[in-house]
């Protein structure tokens, strides 16, 4: 029975962390609002979720990324099955939803449901501290994980840097000589067989400006 | 042995949604910064966990809010021990700190580093939207959950709603009408009695203006 993924279907966004554990593992899927359109959350959201994405998996509906996450990454071979483990790297998980949140709201510090035009005085001050405060704080944290086991929070590390550079190309090459293992892990996890096929399919949206990481110049200084 | 949790010794903040379960199921813990200053983090901190809260349970560190709510919830007997139970109830829990989040923001749109009066314009327009937009969609989501099965989460919610009360009472003063269960929910957490003990007792930190919940007269309009 394959898993049904319910998240936007023109942005990788948060939905793209559940799609790189899927497509790793070689799992069977369906990225439903591609198939039959976004209408099709209309029964889930509200109720078992409050947002997208969430997870359909047979009568199980999980809500929440890392949630997911958590879920399928023991099943699907992407982390241990002990407790202990699963924990552990539940709470990278969750770090890196943060470490997104804020990404997000560098371009919109005020509501999503606001353009960034409408913000972008408050978006220039927060990206500027964002870059200088808390990237490299988290970079830094992570940097110690990127040698560890390989496991789904890899491929969430990923995520994060290729997003990063896409947005803020000028502060992450500068970053480069400072966190050489997590940038490195890029080319590691987008070598991996299965990974590299979905990296170069049509599955893989590309990202784009109306997704989670955006390029505005003003945001990202040379 | 006891669980040791480690927070911030001056607010309720994030640790105070662990602190709810701990003193609801009556378990032994230490809050570990109370009795030896918030120096006694510093071992922790960018190694297992990214920031505080976390609970050291013998050898576990485990980091996250809600990781450390889904792994006592079981333990303590305010979960169901079945695994599609524990990740629904999970969900919610994610999305109550989402929700959290929001909150915090309202008042520290820019930055946590920067001091509220540095982003007294930008916190106005954040809050006015948050109460119009996302108020309602959080407590109308969370109002069917009210009436379910008693779990950690109710704590949660309970805690969100005095926090909301804290910080915005004309807001939620209007939203009593439509919200009725959700806010009734209040009244049957704070009769439990282990919890009325614990919030009558010195070790329920009061709400203040260092916290996450905070009052400001210019975001919260009659």
């Amino acid at each position: 029975m394959p898993y049904d993924l319910y998240y936007w279907p023109s942005i990788q966004g948060r939905g793209e962390f559940v799609r790189l554990a899927l497509e790793d593992a070689g799992a069977p899927y369906r990225d439903v609002c591609r198939l039959r359109g976004v209408s099709a959350m209309d029964r889930f959201l509200g109720k078992q979720a409050f947002a997208c994405p969430f997870l359909v998996a047979g009568k199980l509906v999980i809500p929440q990324t890392a949630n997911i996450l958590y879920y399928l990454g023991a099943r699907l071979g992407l982390a241990p099955k002990g407790e202990n483990e699963r924990l552990r790297l539940h709470g990278l998980q969750l770090t890196i939803a943060d470490w997104l949140t804020e990404v997000h709201d560098t371009h919109h510090p005020i509501a999503a449901s606001l353009y960034y035009e409408e913000q972008k005085s408050a978006a220039r001050q927060r990206a500027a501290i964002f870059l200088d405060e808390r990237l490299p704080k988290y970079m830094a944290y992570f940097e110690r994980a990127a040698d560890e086991r390989f496991s789904y929070v890899h491929l969430s590390l990923f995520q994060m840097i290729e997003g990063l550079r896409y947005a803020f190309p000028h502060a992450m090459h500068r970053a480069e000589r400072k966190y050489k293992k997590l940038l490195r892990l890029v080319d590691r996890v987008a070598a991996r067989p299965r990974l590299a096929a979905y990296l170069a399919s049509e599955r893989r949206i590309p990202l784009n400006q109306q997704g989670i990481f955006r390029r505005y110049a003003e945001l990202d200084q040379a």
